[in-house]
């Protein structure tokens, strides 16, 4: 049976995601708990599981994934935490976003960093004017 | 005067993309000369001049953009060697592309993989069956 | 002359999406009254009229693309109303929902869903928390 | 253990996308074979295992998500057959490929209806010329 | 009725696109010969029947829009040659892509000047090497 | 060094964007000032000095393809405020969204729109109702 992969990948979302990993999963509960199901089971009780990349680094794929998409703004809020959650360093992911203007355009890395940017301010990283 | 931006741009897309790299500005030479060297100047001469990442940490944040943008084989055919050259492991690239099947879909890691699997074989790390 | 097809779109339009249908082709009066009228003429005067697949069928067929495209969220959420009118049961929509986390991933995937979420909610289908 | 899940995907996947499905399962052995076995367990051993939808309303929803996305020819490829194979009649594949000219736009229904038409011929369904 | 759509439309479509737009008809006359009506009628018989703006300007919008999508590369084959059949000079085609380098990045702006080369070199107006 | 393309840029960007270019480039100094330099620099300071096209036809070119991406609509509200600034006609922004529904699709056309449309109220250039 499956227990294994959800029990992994629900200890490994709040690693990474926190509490805002545990509220896009109760908010599920209602209409398809199923897909909250999945989305422990797949990426946090699979991938995230896997070796060959440090979480750290797992994180700035995601970052650079969400933020090309550029139609993804609430997970890359979720992720920039969890970026910072699991050891990136905050310059890190501001460089990561940078990089965005080469390869998916200016707009959607500007739009990328204003969302990093609410990410910063909610913890304090830099202060609001 | 932008020689400076030019130059360390043309040696950082040699180091990171090598003969491909080189074959990209080459093509433009005889339409958009202007864009070969805007390809050289900003992404190569600003932007992977910067600290804050490594320049294999910048090649993965590469390779996980240009997978998930999905229409950008090519480019992430030069950055598969690129990510290599510059000293990422291949189990490093193979799992940033594993991941993009939780961010982008199955579909979009398949073909990106494929893509990958092109220039493992180029390289010689896998053999032609 | 194109009176037929305006005038057998606006039923169309008017079965499938309702009032939410008649708001969007309201607001573009003042702006781009052209737009509104090619709205109700091509896809609903031509597309929708079209034997091959049932309504039911279109509407879904809709979801799923309106998904996986990702930034269309407003349309997703007449044609969640949409699918409902014509008699698509509530399962049928966030079963293709689910699906889109295999074809476009899981974030594009849960941003539907809370879409599909909120027509819910204000169908009285699920309960507000 | 995901045993099941791996057991009964196989056989879903053979019954929906036969002899092409395999050969992506192939190709994938020797650089990612993980990716090849997350693809036979979530797509097939989760998802299309599900209730709610019957499997020529599932892929139908896959072949207009597949087509909207635009960059994902190999798999609208795949999946063309796949909804044939499960019993979907061709003019209902035709009826969601014209219908993405509305959502998608007429570019990305063209090429969508190019692919689709490489199917029909392959199948004999139509003839060369 | 709608024959003055159609009629108007494939004389707008021969003005623009000549042979290359014909072909495309073509195609689609075995498998979806309602989607070849369609293109015909609404972009070429309403859109570009359009006053507001030119033909050049219309051409430059339109290699705009498929550039920025960054997967219709055979759409903006044609119009590319479109945009030069109704007056665009070379340079203004070869800007507009790019400008693209800034809106949506330097790999689908490379992408899209590299098929403007294509027609380029069918066109003798730069020379293969 | 880049100084000319910085002051040159800066003054470009206040032609076209005027305030809202501004208040972009000012909430990026917390965070990114470097990316905000690089918006100066290069599509400012190097792109939008080109010759080869007008300011017009370069708003034109850029509302098509913010438009046509279509997760861009805060960049695309500026960019329908820089396209009359620098001398487009309303209509000639209207016809341009317009023909987004022909090569983007209908929802993407019908966003664009009611971005242009905030913007337009914003001049007055239409009334509140």
């Amino acid at each position: 049976m499956n227990n294994h992969r959800f029990t992994t990948g629900l200890e490994k979302l709040h690693e990474i995601d926190g509490e805002a990993g545990r509220k896009v999963i109760e908010s599920l509960q209602d209409i398809a708990p199923d897909l909250a199901r999945y989305t422990i089971e797949f990426p946090f009780g699979d991938i995230y599981q896997r070796k060959g990349l440090s979480l750290q680094q797992r994180e700035l794929v995601t970052v650079a994934a969400l933020g090309a998409l550029g139609h993804c703004q609430p997970q890359l809020h979720v992720h920039t935490h969890g970026a910072l959650n699991v050891g990136c360093k905050p310059e890190e992911v501001v460089e990561a976003v940078i990089q965005l203007a080469v390869y998916a355009g200016f707009p959607t890395a500007l739009n990328a960093m204003f969302t990093v940017k609410e990410v910063f301010l909610e913890r304090g990283l830099i202060e609001e004017k």
